[in-house]
């Protein structure tokens, strides 16, 4: 299996998973509506963990652009692959997404808030503020990007590091989500975001273009800041 | 031991916990009752995990037709055992199912929704649509068959691999049991309905015959696409 | 350290922690009041897990008489230690249950509820029937015994396997704790039955000896029939 | 990288975990408000577990001064590097509430309840009472302690026992959290209770001062008669 494949199978998967936890806890008559940040958390964590250890040991299952250019900017990544990375992870979120729709098909109809159904494929902030939402998808990335270099470097016994990671992102999620909703990953927020925009999902409103250059542009910054720290500190 | 034996008695203990937590938070008078999602997702990842750590070595503990038929579909399983497995796990089914009736003896007569009890013992769409219903059952069951043999490629530690097939579970019920409440096993829907059908229920209901079909043949077509398209692409 | 001293800390903790998240969540002014079925099943399957995992390598943390007696009969534990380990854990249970009410000192007070105080201490059933809660606790128990020595033969990495006697606790919470409460345990029931009796808990009512007895027959008849059909069919 | 970096950045990302699930469950707007003492209990223990991880071959970790203290006080740690780790934890402590802060910014104002949001900085008891507040949390700590210590003596795989931490964190807060929100290392509490007192935080009311000693004293007393008593019996 090529790092192409890996990467786009195991983006597809995140997204599937992880998207399918906000459709699972958003549409009506889902069995899981409204169980709240403890299952959306978790959800999103093993939507990580899963794919993390199935494609690991492909192409590292980095399934997020901004992890992809951090590695790459502090020369742990060949530069000349962050490209096909980059395009297999955005084709495999938008099929991710796709497979989010096919999932809950009969329920987008009968679930009438447009925003929260897009809210299921891409996120939005709790406030909405140009700086702020920056600031805080920088700051979870920065997290992110420091910390999976940090267990990167910790020896551990086989498989476990990527429960680790899956407990990273758990971690994230409950702590440092609650602004903006914590996409920390371009190809967990915009190609989404593009499938939404391309779907025929029942009764969907815009697909809130203005917002999405920020959880794109902060996980960058975040994952760069993050890796160059890291570096510089151990 | 043998395997019938082991598939018998996992597929009893996997229902017994699966659908002892549909029960749990279901009946009147229950301590759990009304817990929500993290309890029903977190006890059937828990479900499937203790009798796949205890009879894994043994059988391998498939505790599932789609996996078994999926398993011998691409050669990892001889066809010949196919038939005996899924006989032992339909027993094991309806003698979980059984337990689950006794251990919560006097909460059925004072729980009156007939079709919440029926919940507890087999699964029912959220909303009800042949091909969407379907759909959700092959493609919850794609994910689970694709990501277990992925799983089983990865390098883990003694036991670890199967604490992964939990979290699995956990994931795809988190994430994808919102339309159908993921049956994803035919031995978990078809043998506790057939319990259903049997056992004197204080005011039970009937036993949706007419969707008793969709959580048999989606996890099959699910598991075989899975296994197919895993051993086409890795 | 001596195995008496072991299993009479293991249950002290067992105690704390495990009624501990009893008080957290029933009493009112604490922060924890009310936060459901997840909350207490987490906290009975850490409290199980921590001094297990403390205690393990000194006394084998049965920190359970059931669990001690089906070991005995099934020749797996001297029975001339029995006593010695029942004496420990039931003295372990009435501290782990004191520093309970020392943790929580001015909440009891301001907590009207005798009824809920007590069921911080010692269990009482959903719905009281002396036959269908002594099935409960007896099947409750089976399941702990048998999948207790089934866990035990799986090869697993060093510390895991404790860690899968916690899910164990954790899933059998969280399915079959509906009915009675899961004692599943003597000492985690009578020995803070006598705490309750004795301490001077601000405004506790009886300590319902009347159903006393179901905890301690139901969880060691369970257990005796786990460790044999184990022994029997593995 | 120095041992006093790696205690600095290692409570920093403590606190900024941890203090952070607080502001997510708490502000207004907040995508995970009310979510719950789960979520709480959870981003605390992931919040240790992450740093204990990434920072225990550097510098063990401590991350908390009774803990450092204790260890001294028991000839497991040399009392001449007290001081410096004691300093590089308030530092982090302090640095980790500032990122808090700036991750939740437009969020402070728009919540009113001045307690709430000081109580996502510092700990405050359900019920105020200096004799059995500080019981508490010399009660929390002597677990935190003794069990750090028992956890330390168990054979366990790479990395799994940094997990075992993790999940004693999970359990203190679950079952003893409820008193006092289970401060148990000062510079968890004191450290980000200056960050309070020094942030331009919108709408903030005064740093509760006089409650400010006991998360102080108590941990330190608590583990050092964790320490002492785990020295004694094992």
């Amino acid at each position: 299996m090529s790092s192409f494949l890996a990467e786009l199978v195991g983006t597809m998967l995140l997204v599937f998973l992880g998207d399918g936890v906000c459709a699972a806890t958003t549409l009506n008559k889902s069995k899981a509506q409204n169980s709240g940040w403890i299952v959306i958390a978790t959800g999103w964590a093993l939507a990580v963990a899963i794919p993390a250890w199935i494609f690991g040991e492909v192409s590292g299952a980095h399934i997020n652009p901004a992890l992809t250019i951090a590695l790459a900017a502090i020369g742990q990544f060949p530069w000349t692959s962050v490209p096909s990375y980059i395009i297999a992870q955005m084709i495999g979120g938008v099929l991710g997404a796709t497979l989010v729709w096919l999932m809950y098909l009969p329920h987008w109809e009968v679930t009438e808030d447009s925003a929260a159904k897009r809210g299921i494929f891409c996120t939005a902030p709790g406030i909405r503020n140009t700086g702020a939402n920056l600031l805080s998808e920088i700051l979870g990335t920065f997290v992110l990007v420091f910390a999976i270099l940090g267990l990167g470097r910790v020896q551990m016994t086989d498989g476990l590091g990527t429960f680790a990671v899956g407990l990273l992102i758990f971690s994230i999620g409950l702590s440092l989500g609650g602004p903006t909703g914590y996409a920390i990953n371009p190809a967990r927020d915009l190609a989404p975001r593009i499938a939404h925009a391309i779907l025929p999902i029942a009764g969907k409103g815009d697909s809130d273009w203005g917002y999405a250059w920020i959880p794109v542009i902060g996980p960058i910054i975040g994952g760069l800041i993050g890796a160059f720290l890291f570096t510089w500190i151990f």
